[in-house]
């Protein structure tokens, strides 16, 4: 006598659909592997008469997503609506407390509920599972809290929101502004609805804030995070780095520290030839470290149907299967808070400014930098014409607070065309 | 009340002090991750009396590992002595059948023994996990059998025998032969005590079999196997293949075709460019492709004490966290022999000969491959003194039956000195 794992579907659009298909055809397959039926009890959308390619034939249709989460007939409801409140959130609490597990791809909603929601899934014995939140495709959840469970986790980074990495790489190989590469991507229907979300770095952020939690012990805080766009990086930036052999990335790096853990996603130069240098397009690519494992490199679709699916599948399999832990790796109860560390983490800087073009500027910008306690590792000057004398210098390992300073100082000489750009360099 | 899961430890080599080092020194992370005490009842291993940089206080000592694997107090087996018979089969099913679980490294004896062990596993309501057989540290099993479940695998790659990428790429970066490098990895303790296992491709194949297993709903069948190592690898075809943009690795691949499993581990040229293609030193990548994920990379290292420690405590801990799944995905009893097609999915090929410095040789070749209907993608004649005119062809797309016939026709033109090598340049 086979058992059935019975699901309410909240959210048709293109990972829902997906959802549903795999569903349908891969029914013998996924008794196989997870010893359930896996059927689908109800759905629910905002719009009912629409064409999405797959028949929604011998599922009930629910207006009401909360409640489609709480009908009798559902063992597990699949939340694929998205926001962070709202009914994404009304439905997912009001599922948990009708005794209902939870799969859901919501990052905005865990980056900013997560902790909430996981003592309440715990307190009614259920789990939630959100491992197509982070990295589409990829399996970094499972790789984090499973397949690393034996380590001192060291570092959390990630390249993890796909339309940045598709602009910053195009920005380069076509050699062309911010602005127009931009306008591309929104033409190509690659940013959200609000493009902040993406080239703000929050859609990443909140990806980085959930792994953070699992990672390190600690309550999701999205709120302490260092944010830093993409908006202010020019083909000058990039071309720059490239000719020094490095690629700027959106990446995101989560740490422990002495002082408490640093989260920040932000633009960082990365070597050429690290394999997260190399990571062109749309691709994620996603680095654990840990205290046995070293080092482990993750990389796969951040989004689509198909990639998306695939990690919603793997947690509605892993529940058929019985697998139950804590939404973070351990007892939400248990959770530290997380304190929010400024960056104090020491690291090579790549600074570009406009100095003025008479004597003894540069020595001015070099003073400064060693009185700041700052060495330089590398310096260019590029030929030009006009006013102002580009110069990219390159340091060596500095705390935050020096450059900080030293960027202060910079103002103050008079001889610095605006704010010079300061960009960490990430070792990896 | 917490509970507790108790461990025997057979083999106390690299990997097993591994073990013993987390056990010992983050019992307070694993209680708060796992919900269990973890505590070891007994180890054993060859020689009692050996410094392993490790207190072993406290733990009883077995002579005797089936003495061990069936001890009253022991809940999970773990087997670290590797052999695919011997002792180490001998206690793991002894284990098994005394209602034990079973943590492995021991990609031998699963390439051998899987499918019985599996059966015998799950007829007793026990588990069987190898993380660490496959891989070192990267969580490759369980990102294919957890992480892809909603997939149809369509195809699994994989470098993942850390020392012939060690040769390979030290013989193109430093412009050394073969056995000279071969002769460094011998000295610098690189190599198994038989060799074979490592260069022939043996090792490497034991862990594509073992994945080939879970990825395609298949016995687990070695013997099926194509295999062929890097000991025929010329510094000549290394350089080659750099020119023409590839780089030569000790590369495996199974997929599923119309005429059964296709199982092989052999040298192959990948794009330079490609994840595979940059992969150097001792680092382990794999490939899983599935109909909704497209593609996942995982790379990291596939040796060493950390790393596979990492990945057994991944398995003792889901264990401890009561995740128990069938060995291969699926219950053992369901698994379809794996018939051993011969590999027939066509590929370009890399194809180097010596041809006699005369005239119409060329002509002679082109001619050969023609008739086999095989197109030629790009040529290139080295500069030459002496007698042979060494001639490097890429084909384009062929299948390995009109290669053959070609390579056959070849022989019989009496212009080609010795034979050609035929390397398969793998789509990645």
């Amino acid at each position: 006598m086979s058992k059935t794992v019975r699901l309410g579907i909240a959210g048709l659009g293109t990972v829902g659909v997906g959802v549903v298909k795999i569903i349908r055809r891969e029914a013998a397959m996924l008794r196989a592997r997870t010893g359930q039926e896996i059927t689908i009890s109800a759905v629910s959308a905002r719009t009912r008469d629409k064409d999405r390619g797959v028949s929604l034939k011998g599922y009930d249709w629910e207006d009401d997503p909360v409640a489609l989460a709480t009908r009798e007939d559902v063992d597990v409801f699949v939340e694929l609506m998205g926001g962070s409140d709202g009914p994404a959130k009304a439905a997912t609490e009001a599922a948990l407390k009708a005794g209902k597990d939870v799969v859901t791809a919501n990052k905005a909603m865990l980056a900013v509920h997560g902790q909430d929601l996981a003592v309440l899934a715990e307190s009614h014995g259920q789990v939630i599972r959100y491992e197509a939140a982070v990295a589409g495709g990829i399996p970094v959840v499972k790789s984090l809290v499973e397949g690393l469970a034996g380590n001192q986790i060291t570092r959390v980074m990630g390249v993890m929101n796909g339309t940045c990495n598709y602009i910053l790489t195009r920005m380069e190989s076509a050699g062309l502004p911010y602005e127009t590469v931009f306008e591309e991507a929104n033409q190509l229907g690659y940013l959200e609805a609000d493009p902040e979300l993406d080239v703000g770095g929050i859609d990443a952020g909140h990806k980085l804030a959930i792994l953070a939690a699992s990672a390190f012990g600690t309550q999701v805080n999205f709120g302490a995070m260092e944010l830093e766009g993409i908006g202010r990086l020019t083909i000058e930036d990039i071309r720059a780095a490239a000719d020094m052999g490095y690629r700027i990335k959106l990446l995101g790096v989560a740490q422990m520290t002495g002082r408490g853990l640093e989260q920040r996603m932000s633009p960082c130069l990365v070597p050429a030839a690290s394999p997260l240098g190399q990571l062109e397009g749309g691709t994620n690519m996603v680095v654990l470290e840990g205290d046995a494992v070293e080092q482990i490199v993750l990389r796969g679709p951040g989004a689509g149907e198909g990639p998306t699916a695939s990690a919603v599948m793997a947690d509605i399999c892993d529940i058929a299967r019985g697998v139950r832990l804590p939404v973070f790796g351990q007892p939400a109860e248990t959770l530290a808070p997380a304190t929010g560390a400024k960056s104090t983490s020491p690291a090579a800087y790549y600074l570009r400014m406009m100095l003025d073009d008479k004597p003894g500027a540069l020595a001015k910008v070099a003073t400064v930098l060693g009185e700041a306690g700052i060495s330089i590792y590398r310096m260019r000057q590029y030929d030009h014409s006009g006013d102002g004398a580009p110069v990219l210098i390159v340091t060596h390992r500095t705390s935050r607070d020096a450059l900080d300073r030293a960027l202060g100082a910079m103002d103050r000489t008079g001889v610095v065309d605006g704010s010079p750009v300061a960009i960490r360099i990430e070792e990896v």
